[in-house]
């Protein structure tokens, strides 16, 4: 970037001033937020982000799924869109900053885009739209992504709209009662950047400020069940006990030895077991283990699954049980746009600031629009790397950082025609 | 045993009546008795059992925790007393023989010691009492061996007497409820001899007719608990896990590799684990397990137990977590009499019946009887080695030997004086 640009600049007050405004939905009083997908909190702070839109002639569009856009079609109809924002749902008592940060900052950089047109006469080469994914969360309703995975063609609309809460309320019901069932073409993005609070506590541990997502981690779910013979713990002889425990045992320290034979890093865990009958002094017959292999490569967790085998059979040859597995997850690893990443970093630098690039083991929005378009994910810091709690907390500063890095990657994309591979 | 000798012999259609009788009290339709301690069929059963005693002319008395005993004192107040006699409850939905036979057996037993004598004009030199033990089977109150545990001083009456069931009614509501909150002196028995079906399933399987039970295992059952950290299973690097799960994984595991390692047989088990909380996708903070090691040796019990402090510590320093164990119940191992076991022995062999010495690791109440006197319990074989299951059975043909075997012990040990180590 050459020194004389006149970049845009946001205005971190109004940034407050916005951050202050939606959290007021929900809020629990303690810092943090209540604002599950579909509840009547979720739908008003909705109506909230539709008056700013409207504030900014935005035109509102509300998909079949729920997601709300806010579009800014000042270049023609045409002209490339840039797509940025997030989410406004939020886990049941949960923080303030996640999702809603990404919208806010994407709100206070159109203005300040806007603004800065409006001071240079430079002329808007792309559109812009924001948008507020329905039901990022997966709280209240599984799955999570659901919005943009719809948007982004992995998930049915039928399938997403008759997803249930646990009180049996549908997604359709909820979006009805809200006021965002919608029929609206969504736009077309050309590309896709959103600014997230970190919730793995990486920056704040380095001191970093800024950080793209480079790779999002994979992860193969999957559900074990463990069938031996329910006896008795006294009289049975030891070698005709078949443990289901015991099997179970065996398949939770192995899958742990894996992450240390992996060629790239390979998370395990297993955090779920159900044993029947569980009595102490009956030999268990049966029992389920829920286990998780996550790693940044696919390649990993090819290898992991594959050995994840060999531990089943040999928990099973060493306890005298059979072993059933049932894949309930498998997301795919992958990586953000190399040229947003990029973008990311030396937007960052050219402000001063510091930046790593990380990867990111929740999921994000920003994943499934990797099948529309280049997307990214920036990050700053989160204190403690805490998320999903009323004690999530991101310094006003971070925030600012953050909504500048934003505004100069939307400016250049805008200046690359909406190609982040032209830059 | 010299060969002109005269033995007393008992009639097998007079025990099949006996069993049929005890046998319609609680009957469950399905060739098995639902009769736990303190039900009103239990308190019928024994009604049943008093009119029995009452027709041999035998004393009732029913001591402070609902012991029922029938004393025949034919020798004088002064002789030695012989006792005999197993349980009447049951387990709930249990079999028809598991207790009820060994009172049965008794109560043939005398009849056919009351024919003897007054056939032959020999006198009897010991006073016979037949005893039913309130609460043998630990199903409905916990301690099992309650009864004769409070007669053995191995428990205290007021506790016994206030032990709850799980609708919160005690033993002293029921045995009152039924009649059998005693308040009479119990018999001082010189030996005790109780015949059982054997739930273990050796006899059937070697095809042997008799057994004496040798030894009685030990057990240590012991409650750990394993305290982590919760934190989530996907940003959280694995070198910050404190996985409770994982820590108990490594104890059960650690717990089976002590029977091989062990200096003679030891059983071990964990059927019982509870963890928080027990989500798929959250480190476990806390695990319990429920374990228990088995042995017919203290020493092994007592090797087991110092092994198991190692496991715990290594498991603890593996996952990360810290471990606190506790001990629920700590039953010695030992031995019944020898002098007991021969006579069982020879007893059989007289009649031309197979025999062999078998251990057992279910509670029997010959076990608390060795802190009174010298005890043994008897075994017939039981199919498949099943107890505590409507299927239970045992041929008509094997408990006729077993009451044999056991009219010929009561007589030896009368001619004798009631001192086995006098035979």
């Amino acid at each position: 970037m050459p020194e004389s640009v006149t970049f845009p600049e946001i205005d971190g007050e109004r940034l407050r001033a916005l951050m202050d405004g939606i959290s007021a939905f929900g809020d629990t009083g303690d810092g943090g937020v209540h604002r599950p997908a579909g509840t009547t909190e979720h739908g008003e702070a909705r109506d909230w982000l539709r008056q700013r839109f409207a504030e900014h002639g935005m035109r509102v569009a509300i998909d079949g799924i729920g997601n709300l856009f806010g579009i800014l079609e000042w270049a023609g109809p045409d002209a490339p869109l840039i797509l940025t924002g997030s989410h406004l749902d939020s886990q049941p008592n949960g923080g303030r900053f996640d999702g809603a940060y990404g919208v806010m900052a994407s709100l206070e950089a159109i203005t300040a885009l806007k603004a800065h047109f409006a001071a240079t006469g430079e002329k808007p080469r792309c559109n812009f739209a924001i948008v507020d994914w329905m039901n990022e969360e997966g709280a209240r309703y599984q799955p999570s992504l659901l919005g943009s995975s719809v948007f982004a063609g992995l998930l049915d609309l039928d399938y997403a709209l008759s997803r249930k809460d646990g009180a049996g309320k549908s997604v359709r019901e909820e979006l009805a009662r809200t006021g965002y069932l919608g029929s609206d073409a969504p736009p077309k993005p050309a590309t896709y950047v959103e600014m997230h609070v970190e919730c793995g506590g990486v920056l704040e541990k380095t001191g970093k400020q800024i950080a793209p997502f480079e790779r999002y981690w994979g992860a193969l779910k999957v559900r074990i069940g463990m069938t031996g013979k329910q006896t008795h713990t006294g009289p049975t002889p030891m070698e005709d006990r078949h443990d289901a425990l015991l099997g179970a045992a065996y398949v939770i320290t192995g899958i742990r030895d894996l992450g240390p034979r992996a060629a790239d890093t390979l998370y395990t865990s297993v955090g779920r077991i159900e044993v029947v009958p569980n009595s102490p002094n009956i030999v268990p017959g049966e029992a389920v283990l829920f286990a998780e292999l996550r790693s940044p490569e696919m390649s990993v967790l090819e290898w992991a699954e594959a050995e994840l085998a060999k531990v089943l059979d040999d928990a099973a040859a060493r306890a005298g049980v059979a072993v059933k597995i049932q894949n309930i997850d498998r997301r795919p690893a992958g990586r953000f746009s190399e040229s947003l990443c990029r973008l990311a970093e030396q937007s960052a630098e050219s402000l001063g600031l510091s930046r790593m690039r990380i990867d990111t083991i929740g999921g994000h929005d920003g994943i499934p629009m990797l099948q529309v378009c280049p997307s990214v994910v920036v990050a700053v810091p989160s204190i403690g790397g805490i998320c999903h709690n009323p004690i999530e907390f991101t310094p006003h500063e971070d925030l600012v950082n953050g909504t500048q890095v934003l505004v100069r990657m939307l400016w250049q994309l805008d200046r690359a025609g909406g190609d982040p591979g032209r830059l």
